[in-house]
């Protein structure tokens, strides 16, 4: 039985208090003068405390050597087998702008991008426009396009990203991107591989014939390319499966995103890193699971910061006192995936856990970091068995069989 | 998702390289006065600094406890799922000969033995006759029968051994051995279990009744049992899979034929230890993954030999210079099983694993030993994921979802 069933099936309804305290992209690799990684690095008395009374191990968030996206990172945080539950892209960039997609929604990136007069790509980002000028052709293209045979919803992201979808029936998703992904060639035409992918397929077409005469003298953006067909299925919902009452506290939208498709309410928090945790204090009656998600430990990742990762890290380690103050029956600290500052890109490397609880069972990890993790009571394990822990230390599970 | 199936999903090809060097039956039990295993006890300079760089740890080629043959075990080396794709016995000897089997081919191990007048067993094994003796028969046997409905290939192997191969249209091989075990019994009817293998039995049993007659004043090879019947199925490719240019550096048939088995390309290599070394110096330009197998360990532990393994192991330390010179992106070394001395055979004991790369993230190990990678980096994990590691580390994998 597929461990997400079984904890579904044991799981009990109790007063007891969960955090999962994400620190996005938080595991590293050997970096600086000292060969440490950032987390190893970072001065965080409150973190090590925890480590030392708690129990560490390290995680794999989809499988021993695969790098995970945000999406899987996170459905594994949240239980979820994440090759099962694999999020299209388009889904993805429709729950980072916070759309509400309902299932059966078809949802398609869109780049917009420039041709020549032959139509060839002459740009495939359409030298990446102001946010502004998307928005302003996105408005102009929904007062003018109209579809029959579905709705459609036309979304501006950032630069030169936006967000098509459509809700009908029977629509499918299964359509190759038109993106040729070089210059120099035209946009492929879009080829649906069964009855419903050809019904969206005529959908999308209809909607560029009308869009390619309005975007004609739009410079740069005078085209527009499809990628990441998605249909959008309604996932099990988080509460039911483990009857909790979860919130989201989250400063980006994706991950209210992610949240939200799984069936966490999302609650508000201001911009800031301590932000995040007076939300968690502000909601504390109202919940008894909280994932609180900290986004700057991956962008100092992605850009090959260490100092910075390192400084967010301690930064984090300075409002942990807030968390222990409410007192919750288990908190965990750990990352969705790893994002070394040596690699400047997510990577496959196993994720540091920490887990505190009254009920846990302390390993000799003194301190909380990647080799230290190595070597902790919880061993080595697939993310999506986290839930069942902190489950299990909330006294939230029922035993199994007689 | 099989993490096969996964890994060739994320796959892409680079120019960087892979070198997985074996050790056959490398993992041991402690032994000597010591009470060291035979790689703790060896002294290896070169091994142990690439565990001080790179990350340990502890690999079970098929399951807890089980102990596998030579085929799991680098079906697992290689990223099969070594439960999944058994090759079966008869098959395994003719690779072991590097007979050229085909798909759908039914391999068929033979022992020439010895029976009485009346046709009971007195040796299983014909008094293990010299190989030359074996080769003489066989030959006398191919230029005599004839069979009609298949083509047939009958070759010597070493002592009493020898591989037949029928290959010809819907040949099953659902047939239990005519081997009875003991002496004492005749040999036993041959039954197919489907129509299939009763078309193969009413080969093996035409090819019988011509051999009978003359083999019959052979002495003491008056006979044949016929064991593991296995039909060979093509293996998923693993250049293919992982998108490679793979080969294979072996000095025992068997191994070339393991690798020529999932389409390694075998090169050929001197008999000495260090021909190996040089036969992956001259063939470096033209792949980018190595497969080195050194047959020694097993050997020395299948003899009860420590001594002997120890000195191995140590040889091929004096090699390793030659390996990291060539500037591999990905150095794994291990073994395919463990061969304890103490033992005599193959055991269930997990094998050490030492992964070396830029991007791998290094553990506290100190030195490459059993009770290191206990506690090393990467943990215990299944063999079959090793080849994950090596693809995530050399950068050969796309992040899996966005």
């Amino acid at each position: 039985m597929d461990i997400q069933k079984l904890l579904s099936r044991q799981a009990i309804e109790t007063e007891s208090k969960i955090v999962l305290l994400v620190m996005d992209g938080l595991g590293g690799l050997p970096v600086g003068p000292q060969l440490k990684t950032e987390l190893e690095m970072g001065k965080h008395p409150n973190l090590d405390k925890l480590a030392r009374e708690g129990a560490l191990g390290l995680a794999d968030p989809v499988a021993r050597g695969i790098t995970p996206g945000s999406g899987p990172g996170h459905l594994g945080l949240f239980g979820y087998d994440p090759v099962q539950y694999l999020i299209g892209r388009g889904a993805l960039e429709a729950l980072g702008i916070d759309f509400p997609l309902k299932p059966g929604d078809i949802a398609i990136r869109i780049n917009f991008c420039t041709v020549d007069d032959s139509g060839l790509i002459t740009d495939r980002r359409a030298g990446r426009i102001a946010t502004e000028v998307n928005a302003k052709i996105c408005a102009q293209l929904k007062s003018k396009i109209k579809i029959s045979g579905a709705e459609y919803f036309l979304e501006p992201v950032k630069e030169h990203r936006a967000v098509l979808v459509f809700r009908g029936k029977g629509l499918g998703d299964k359509i190759a991107d038109s993106d040729p992904q070089v210059v120099g060639k035209a946009a492929l035409a879009m080829v649906g591989e069964d009855e419903a992918s050809k019904k969206t397929v005529k959908l999308v077409e209809d909607f560029l014939a009308q869009a390619q005469p309005l975007l004609k003298d739009e410079k740069p953006a005078n085209m527009m390319l499809f990628r990441g067909f998605a249909c959008f299925s309604k996932y099990p919902q988080f509460n039911e499966i483990y009857k909790l009452k979860a919130c989201a506290i989250a400063q980006y939208p994706m991950y209210r995103g992610l949240a939200r498709l799984v069936g966490m309410e999302v609650v508000e928090a201001g911009a800031e890193l301590e932000d995040l945790f007076a939300a968690l204090k502000n909601n504390w009656a109202k919940y008894n699971f909280f994932f609180v998600h900290v986004k700057k430990t991956d962008s100092a990742g992605e850009d090959g910061d260490w100092a910075r990762k390192v400084q967010v890290i301690e930064a984090v380690d300075k409002q942990i006192p807030k968390v222990t103050k409410l007192k919750p029956e288990v908190l965990i600290v750990t990352g969705d995936h790893s994002t070394p500052s040596k690699l400047k890109a997510h990577s496959w490397h196993p994720v540091p856990v920490l887990l505190w609880s009254e009920n846990c069972r302390p390993d000799l990890a003194q301190e909380f970091g990647e080799r230290a993790c190595a070597s902790g009571g919880l061993g080595r394990f697939k993310m999506k068995y986290l839930m069942g822990l902190a489950m299990a230390d909330a006294l939230k599970l029922e035993k199994f069989g007689a």
